[in-house]
């Protein structure tokens, strides 16, 4: 499996799909857990079945901390029990989407949604009879919050809206969005946020973005590792989501139906304790950064290099220039074709294709191959994103 | 979280709630892929990406093997694309009992079964009119394939029968189940078999066992890393099931409706890399090993150590004798404070409590209590069986 001979060094851009390499901590937690640890987490009571509880708790406790507001009077802080711990972000989206419609409902989301929303919907939608608006983007992949809440009616039961779009950045009113929907004919509607491409990068405070339920992996913005995502709850969606799988939950076991009290509602099955000391190491460096600052940063450098890859020939650029995500199209090259050429003669690593969102590319023209995706982190050094640019001009050079 | 000061050496006698420790191979190739590699499976095409995929199907491919029977005209092999992946064996079994059964159904089951079992069909029962019969068990937890096949109608959809109880051992009689389904009035009913006791313990071939769909965790037996889970498809069973969440599978993305074809039709989201990679080296380590040998040498060390106990005043061993796992009720303590007792003076890892399979203890006579369960594995050193023994005969002896 091991090609390493005469290949160039890697230049890992494809933040937007894991995040590489993780940090020192994380790779740590990881391994000590693993290797001096090892016991399940939420079932036998001696010291180290006990420190996988607090291994867990932690997690939690800082995701928590993550989603919850500046402490002010309007703003609640979110409780460790309404942090769920999920596989992954798909897996934190299908509980919040099934865990809350019933046949009938109505529910409005965006083209510029991944399939993780667009697959479950349409599955209410094709099975159980759910009404399914979605909403158009504009040429960068941005909605507007008007044409949103020109979808709700007094049946809407969700309205699902991504933070961030994963093909080109561009990041959703969804304050205004949450804003509105709580003054239209839907103000118990649920409000769900995918902040898989943001959450780590912008601040994501539940309460300040207005939203019920804020779903994302681990293993992004956050620094954690694969197999690791979260579920985070306001207090009206604490109260009714249902959930997607029943099983041990080390509670309450004598009883047939799940226990009530969260986060055991939602949890079932063996924890992935050691994946989520990893997350705990990355959540603890995600709170310690100025977000901010780092966030600015990233915007300056994403709006350098989209300006810079604009002026090579043969190139477009989409791009939000909210966060390191670009997407490219080549007048010359297919995109698969393109990354295959980054990736063996520059070891230059990006994706190229739909990027799982499918509905964006008619409103970006860029259906149906797609586009070639650049996403960088804040740990990405300067000089990779100069190869990057360079061997993209060598590339349009060809033509 | 550290409270190493004084205490004595670790044994760790929790093995059917998780292994520990794992081989040196798996940490190994959990830290590679983790530090060196890193990169999403099923989604780009460069060179990093195409090792990710190669880690998956690697695990695909061990897993089939695995559950293959021995190469013969009436059993054919089980193909990789019908191993599923899942983040644990709760994911899988719930994965095959909402993707097979629909309102209405009849469904036989055990009362030696998980909760990973009973309650998803507990929520079948009372949200969509499924009828449950659950079959008795004896003393040792052992259910009778007459009773089983007794409950069988017409209507019967699913019959869902744990291969070992995780209280007592105690190995169900599947193959005598699975041929009178075959030949009774619900011939096309499926078989469900929950392997999470017996997977890398037992020979578990699909065709042999005559099961439609085997489920199992890959952190106990296989040796791999928590976050893991396998639910094995036979063909009828490849032919019916349906996702239980939908989402980004990395193919035919344009569409919103799944992908039909396996795996991709039942995997959403993406996948633990890193741990998959551990779960590899537990898979080809579980392979390499004299089943038969294996599986001698822990039955007899379970009747030695069984008898051994039963001989220490105030002390009722439970044991199926075919598994290393032991229920012990103690007269003169409550079994959550003996397992306190254990860890704290002796460094002595067990559980206590129901072990989430609540319907198995009236069976038991150890209901609501439950039991304290000692489960170990070919690893464990004789001489740990030996300090368990001893310090239960101290603890005996205090009564």
């Amino acid at each position: 499996m091991d090609s390493s001979l005469n290949k160039p060094a890697r230049i890992y851009l494809d933040h937007a799909a894991t995040g590489w390499p993780k940090s020192e901590a994380v790779y740590r937690a990881v391994e000590t857990e693993l290797r001096e640890h090892g016991a399940a987490a939420g079932r036998g009571a001696y010291g180290e079945a006990l420190h996988s509880n607090a291994v867990v708790e932690e997690v939690r406790r800082l995701a928590a901390r993550l989603v919850s507001s500046s402490a002010t009077a309007a703003h609640a802080a979110v409780a460790g029990e309404s942090v769920v711990l999920t596989a992954n972000g798909t897996a934190s989206l299908n509980l919040a989407i099934h865990g809350l419609l019933r046949p009938g409902d109505h529910v409005v989301t965006t083209a510029a949604e991944h399939n993780s929303v667009l697959r479950p919907l349409e599955w209410w939608r094709s099975r159980q009879g759910v009404v399914v608006e979605t909403v158009p983007c504009d040429a960068s992949g941005r909605v507007r919050s008007e044409d949103v809440l020109a979808r709700v009616n007094g049946r809407t039961r969700l309205v699902a809206v991504v933070h961030a779009s994963n093909v080109t950045g561009a990041v959703q009113p969804v304050e205004e969005i949450a804003a509105g929907l709580r003054r239209g004919p839907a103000a118990e509607a649920m409000l769900l946020c995918d902040a898989a491409q943001t959450a780590g990068s912008l601040p994501i405070g539940l309460s300040e973005l207005g939203v019920d339920l804020l779903a994302m992996p681990g293993h992004k913005g956050l620094g954690g590792p694969l197999g690791t995502g979260l579920l985070c709850l306001g207090p009206r969606a604490a109260e009714q989501i249902e959930p997607l799988m029943q099983g041990g939950t080390g509670s309450q076991s004598d009883r047939l139906e799940m226990p009530t009290k969260l986060p055991e509602r939602l949890e079932s099955g063996n924890l992935n304790v050691p994946a989520l000391a990893g997350l705990a190491a990355g959540l603890r460096e995600t709170l310690e950064r100025d977000l901010e600052a780092t966030a600015r940063q990233q915007r300056d450098r994403t709006v350098e290099l989209a300006s810079r890859l604009a002026e090579l020939p043969g190139i477009r650029v989409i791009s939000g220039g909210e966060l390191p995500i670009l997407s490219l199209v080549l007048s010359e090259f297919d995109c698969r074709e393109a990354a295959a050429v980054l990736d063996t003669a520059f070891g230059i690593e990006v994706r190229a294709g739909l990027h799982c969102a499918p509905l964006i590319h008619r409103y970006l023209d860029t259906a149906p191959s797609g586009t070639l995706r650049i996403s960088f982190a804040p740990t990405t050094p300067q000089s990779e994103l100069d190869q990057l640019a360079e061997a993209l001009e060598e590339v349009a050079a060809q033509c």
